[in-house]
């Protein structure tokens, strides 16, 4: 008898067992005892548009491919209807080069690079502010009772984050249905890698819940924007401009939520309050992010 | 009668009341209630040295000449012997411009921008790694006891994190007391910052302990060890390469340090066991980064 899969189970979510994603190292612990422990580890992945080198990402490198992809797509560079003819990946010397059927040449682009807020990409492209500009973001919805269902699968799955920490998740959901989790020492990273599955998978974006375990700034709005989702939640805070582009370009902006409360500032129209909230349970210390804090 | 300043109190804390700060914004919760909450905001600051534009930041912008110095500094375009004959800052233009006797010119340097992992300056330039080759960090120690003085004064400290989050902060300490606290929408602004600060008024880095609420990546330990402070202090994790880097210039590297806990990981024999646990207490949920997350 086969097993056919859970329909309601990942796509695809992280593997803290995959070896190459972490090490042991030994270090002492408050009492001055010796102890073994589980740290992330991080690459360095340099990307090529064609014969141009672009940049050079530090990653877990657990999916090179969409990260590449992602990252060009976020960047504006590759556009959706770009035909991809190849993505080659080469272990040894940690190159991804994406070919498209358009020749393709950005060293002006790349010149123009303006460093970012924290926990952020460290470029973003004047011209990106024209996504905001120009955005459409569907018509969509958000029951309370799927964001209630979603934070809970999502705090409950095995993760890299519960193994080592000192790491950032991302998830794509529709209704109350976690699609993909992806982890990534860098925030940014992490998103693009959903941005490039999406690509590849040819996986609309509008009926689609985008879950951020990081900081709802300027930087975030726009990716979201980019990619086409209409609705964004996080754990975390807002920054001020983060807002404001939410508001300009109609996204809806879901932060600090955890156990019961949330807060929208931005695209509140898309919410359906659905969940009777005495039946929802605050965060319990298991559930939470590990130990009172998220890594950063 | 006058007061004399506590000898114990900060030289430069947050200051959670100033207006330009943070913004009030108007939003729902999760009874679809209309609530007011703070936001914090960041602004681009573009920093020039003498006639070359370097980079544009995002900042919430408290101290763009201390974040003018300290960026350039930990980018190694400014050396701890350079003669600044001023810092103009242009309120209006949002540019900080730092001149030097000496005559520079990072033009190649720019095109070497490497982006590194999330959370993260966005660029490290090569040649940051032979700071790490040539480090001679001071023997200094580090007791236990002063630890957990400090993580107890910084956790209770009036904060833009406690009136707003989506904010990171960073200590610059000597033995249990805190001296600078800055806080950034950027990390790697807020230890700029306490670099440009240590510059400016040419304060010792041997005997310092630097806090930090971020992880402890690559980035950070080659800032710490460009500041020539032998020890870092962090809430958050590591990664493998930041721990690899710390071993390599014997910097003391000790994370995931909240309520009794703490890990070291490189450099252990800095420190000092000399508190007994059994008077330190757990984090209460008081005195713990607020609700159950470190934001990002």
């Amino acid at each position: 008898m086969t097993t056919l899969p859970d329909p309601d189970d990942y796509l695809l979510r992280p593997d803290p067992a995959d070896p190459r994603l972490t090490e042991r190292v030994r270090g002492v612990d408050q009492s001055g005892a010796s102890v073994e422990t589980s740290v992330t580890v991080e690459r360095a992945l340099t990307i090529f548009l064609n014969a141009q080198e672009i940049v050079t990402a530090m990653t877990i490198n657990d999916y090179p491919e969409y990260l590449a992809l992602g990252f060009l797509l976020n960047q504006n560079m590759l556009s959706p209807d770009d035909v991809v003819t190849g993505v080659d990946y080469d272990e040894e010397l940690s190159v991804a080069v994406v070919r498209t059927e358009r020749a393709t040449d950005y060293e002006q682009k790349l010149k123009k690079k303006v460093q970012t807020s924290g926990c952020a990409q460290g470029t973003v492209f004047g011209d990106l502010m024209e996504v905001i500009e120009n955005a459409k973001l569907p018509a969509a919805e958000l029951r309370t009772s799927w964001l209630y269902a979603l934070t809970r699968k999502i705090n409950t799955t095995p993760s890299l984050y519960l193994e080592a920490g000192a790491i950032h998740g991302c998830v794509l959901a529709v209704a109350d249905r976690p699609l993909v989790y992806m982890e990534d020492v860098g925030r940014h990273n992490a998103v693009d890698k959903i941005a490039g599955w999406m690509f590849r998978h040819r996986v609309p974006a509008h009926d689609k819940i985008f879950y951020t375990t990081g900081r709802l700034t300027s930087e975030m709005v726009i990716k979201s924007v980019r990619m086409g989702i209409p609705i964004v939640v996080s754990r975390s805070g807002f920054t001020a401009w983060g807002v404001e582009l939410a508001r300009k370009a109609n996204l809806t902006l879901i932060g600090r939520a955890r156990g019961k409360r949330f807060i929208a500032l931005a695209g509140e129209e898309r919410i359906v309050f659905d969940q009777d909230l005495a039946f929802v349970a605050e965060e319990s210390a298991k559930h939470r992010r590990k130990a009172a804090v998220h890594e950063d």
